[in-house]
């Protein structure tokens, strides 16, 4: 901690202020066509009521920034550090996860004037707070805005479950278009020593560090994402019920919960998504796809998940690759572990990402509804293998060869 | 069914406009003080949402009278058939009970415009059917009027225990006071043999008949409910440690479930109710008891639960018993199961009770939450041993004696 | 307590010597066709060891009889006092009954050791121990016996239960060919005061008392029991597929457990039993049932079930009735509940049956697995509902009337 | 597949018989000490029978080398191809994992001619088949072995967790002392590209190859396990109540299990392990540790578990690493993947190992239950990180630095 901070520059205040604003708004816009009763909604323990997301992006901003260094500042509810932690232990208890489902109060207004009164006070800070307090608050608030860009990213997902859960397939609107997929095509890469993380400048989470060389053996990818019409000759070559296609558990799994087809694909032939239930389309990428699915889709096209390492390599040096940040997380074949060397963030903010590494694989790219400007090519994303709720879907790699892929 | 129905008074015509007006509005006062967000909750899959209640009541009048006698009824929603069918088999597929707070669609307008549609046809039908549908709708349309009297009470149980999982712990709303409750005493019946059963006048559910002839050994019944003063004295006492006091599943349940108080009584000593968290009253009627609870309570105090015949030979028979009606449901020693010479209903109304009838206990008179006029001394209400969330009590009996109780 | 007991006769400790001797060396005669590994097998948590049977009857008369009574008494070994005990919460914690079948250890050797230390030590208090002693010790020593002869038949349904879950079916052994089922016959009972509960001449259990009058309605009841070709009628009417002839319980369950017949009629069309998997034999009782299934079955066959007075009074008084104790215990439509005035046993064998009193059915007579000299008209049997691996059949009743059965 | 074999030597072919013999005949020394009726529980759905790992491994060489490839070969009992499958799918369908425990049929006995009669076939298969035989089945008649190696210390870790569920505590049999442990020290490696998986020469699994090259960073490793004496300080600072210690699911299940050290620790300061329950042994590796566990103490201790690479290429190239294979497995902080370019096995073994590769960490090393020669730098033992019944321990790694670590 310096002994003085050097001034902030207007223009730096005036450049928080607009872009806390902005992802602020959006996280309201994406809010804004669901009834307060849609906002309450939990239909399972991993997903979380829209409302709750407000709340808790908002938590995050009184937990970890106001309430430890803006003087003066005033809780809006003491009740709500419970109710609206997460998961972290160093900041207390916290309201069980499977019940936010329970908590029709506070209500939706409620909610909004929590997040009015937080707002207030962070663009106060922002506008006022002095030089000391701004060196030390800057990387938590910048913390706090990506954070809220994952949550709105899981408010999509966490209402298109619950949706799914209605025999009504209500939809939640209208996305843009997805680009048309280009022709398979498959991209060599030479491997050998690449360097693997964020390079520092910008943000990252700690989790994409510390950058490092790995070293790669030779391997192609392909340039787009496996759609669904190739996923629907999957199934139909006997795909969710040839056991020597799947992973042991993957299987065991399947066959417990009779999986037939990825989780949104209806009986009548209609896929479930954010516009509603609609006749699938060939050529768009498949979606909701759990790492059992992708890895058993892979083996029966003759190929393989890439590596995070083969994946990041590729998205930065290999011109040609589409649909990297638009349409559907990639899962690879890398269970997400600390990078060598890796070190939490100080403070509260070290439960962030370290402790859950391990039981989960990490998926990259982004999805179509990952906020704009929060994807990169080093960005680990990660859920366990039986994730079946989010934009995930998968892009082939395989070893160097002459043949083509089937 | 007769060639020719007499013709249909306009007074019974509008006795029944008055009756089906009055009872469905009530339903909407008991709503009014929670907002959409309260009414979609469902806090268990014994509870159910109170917007699924307004629904599911108004679903019974659909599909049990408007369609089935109603020319040219129009549905609301065909979908409705499946969403608020409760649990009649005969009446096709249905939503699965537990999924009832995963419905934030329909909204609760929506819900209401439901409720609408159908009394505007209800009502025209009462004001203009024939005098062979009315001979064919009467007892129909009483039973669903009776039926949505059983929900209103269980609109109240269910939003009280949705809001008792919520550590904010919302209040409801004010209800009337209850009496005091007087000094105790003990009755004594002479036993003998007594009728049982529905006398015939007015409405009964089947599972109140048929009247038939039983005969009682003489015992006494005290003239009031137990008391929270009381259950605080057995509970100082060890009563949730001793399990000499209770029956075996009930304690296993209790050990496995950590009970140490009655459900509603929280760790800081006050009690939660439809009026919020209060301090403790030590004269009024404990409430929320499991019959595991009420039994071990029973067997400390030295004296048992009454039968059900018991309490009605009592309720009929005898003056001085309080609290018969307007506290709460009272606890009997009698499980669930058919009278002699039992039928159900013809037709779907067949499942209404028959098919409950094991594994489950009587309840007799009726609680603060029951609406006027629906309660009467032949009454069988009935809940598995372990429900705790009910409007439920304990009035103790016991055999002949000189010495006063414990 | 006397002052002074009347010396014990010579005579008397002879009889119940030989009881005594006889009824322990019945239980190795039934244990003696099972290997070790047999033996320890607990297929279920409801069902233990047959090696544990011999040690908890053994731990009966250890810890009830022996220990309290004999001085100088020598425990075999302390942690047996833990390790069989089964649900006597006076007498101290003891192993949990799931874990039952992880007990290799003691061995079946050490187990018939301790058998032989306790009877050595029983025998010798039967023949020296003071008047006293006699007169405090001989009623719970019978109680050891009757206990014994239950596990006799517990032992036989559990082992049966562990043999049904190894696809190779082994054969327990040969039993006695049970007599052919008369033709079927309604018998009238014209109800009227009756006396139900046991006399008092002779051993009963606790929760056959207290004697006392009962008004019965008039009723018809079968003079044998339901066979498996009236049972595979029914199968073949779509019994297991048609909700309105179920109760409620029943029909989630048979619908979550795939229930498609009794739960020991194998898919090849045979049914397994103690000599193994055998030719279903249409004349032969319907074994093997749950209270849901005898209940619907009764239903299907438009009757119903007797009430457990109803099958006592017809026990007692009425000629003709065939398989009352030969074959099949009977399901009764009534609840597992106290009579009038029951009181439990005083000190440790408090516990014996009061306790279970909720939650259960109740069956009448005895089955071809029941000892000799162990049934009797009063006896009461109890199960839950979904009981599925005892001897347990049913005996149609039904109001009187003039037509045939179905 | 050549045109013609070359001759096999009668050298060969008594080497063959000389180590099938050797290591048939130790499954039944490592059984000789349990009593049948130990050899039959199973203690939990991960765990097997000391008797069925008798039978398995003997079905293996039945199924996979026997019924394929040797001719006129007659099957034991045709069912046993059912019992005793573990997990090929290509094989047909198997028996429940969960129900292994319910086989008291086959006997022991039958077991054991079940062994001998596929001995003497595989024997004789040894001594008599023709080149082209061999040349097909000597591969997978040492898999076969390898396999039975393996179900040996899976023999002794299942019976003792089937012990450990006794509370009388039974001693498996004593064990060769463990070497004393060296004072701790810390061994540094330079990183670099180094090779890692199975060289080629000599029996390995598909697991470890294909053989590749990996870049490391500078680490350094110590030079023995962590102590019972170390792990006991790691509780007494609170490890098992300080949640910033552990990943996030290890936490979870700690809390839900209530862990309080690690699984074999007794309340009473003793470890319960083969010899029975002793006295802890401070100098003493701590065994059957989860990885949750392993890595909390690998946090508290200021260090962390290393790679898989990293412990193949300190066990490769540095001097002065103490209990690599005589003790405990050892934890590593590797996902168990497969290599760059993986093939499984052709055939059925093909199932053998590729389809566990999600959801478990790589443990390295071996343990003092592991069979002499099956031990090597390149194997790769793998277990989910909650499994506490093995052999399983930690040896610390860190980033190279000066200071001393904690």
């Amino acid at each position: 901690m310096p002994a003085a901070s050097s001034p902030v520059s207007p223009a730096a205040r005036q450049q928080a202020h607009a872009r806390y604003a902005a992802i602020r708004a959006h996280t309201l816009a994406l809010a804004a066509p669901l009834s307060a009763e849609d906002q309450a909604l939990q239909s399972m323990p991993d997903a979380s009521p829209a409302k709750w997301h407000q709340a808790h992006t908002t938590w995050f901003f009184e937990a970890l920034l106001l309430r430890p260094l803006a003087p003066g500042y005033r809780l809006f509810n003491e009740q709500f550090l419970y109710l609206f932690n997460s998961y972290y232990e160093a900041l207390g208890p916290r309201h069980p996860r499977p019940q936010r489902g329970l908590l029709s109060r506070p209500g939706l207004d409620e909610v909004r004037a929590y997040r009015a009164h937080v707002d207030a006070a962070a663009l106060d800070c922002i506008a006022h707070c002095d030089a000391d307090s701004w060196a030390r608050g800057s990387a938590i608030l910048e913390l706090g805005l990506q954070h809220e860009q994952q949550h709105q990213e899981l408010l999509l997902t966490d209402i298109l479950h619950a949706f799914s859960c209605n025999p009504l397939w209500p939809a939640y609107g209208q996305l843009p278009e997805l680009p048309p997929a280009p022709a398979l095509q498959w991209l060599s890469h030479p491997g050998g020593v690449v360097e693997i993380g964020h390079p520092g400048t910008g943000f990252s989470f700690d989790n994409e560090g510390p950058r490092h060389q790995a070293l790669l053996q030779p391997f192609e990818i392909a340039n787009r994402l496996v759609t669904c019409g190739e996923f629907a000759d999957f199934i139909a070559d006997g795909g969710y019920r040839r056991p020597e296609l799947w992973l042991s558990d993957g299987w065991a799994l399947a066959r417990t919960q009779d999986w037939q087809a990825p989780a949104y694909w209806l009986a009548d032939g209609r896929v479930f998504g954010l516009g509603g239930a609609r006749a699938m389309d060939p050529a768009a990428p498949v979606l909701q796809l759990s790492f059992y699915e992708a890895a058993a889709y892979a083996d029966w096209a003759g190929a393989r998940l890439p590596s995070e390492f083969e994946w990041e390599a590729a998205a930065t040096a290999l011109p040609g690759l589409a649909q990297l940040y638009d349409c559907a997380w990639q899962w690879t074949r890398s269970a997400y572990h600390p990078y060598p060397g890796f070190r939490p963030l100080a403070g509260p903010a070290a439960e962030y990402n370290g402790k859950f590494m391990v039981g989960q694989l990490v998926l990259r790219g982004a999805s179509l509804a990952t906020p704009p400007g929060h994807a990169r090519a080093t960005y680990r994303n990660f859920f366990p293998p039986a994730a079946r709720w989010q934009f995930s879907g998968l892009r082939l790699a395989r070893e160097p060869q002459q043949g083509a892929p089937r």
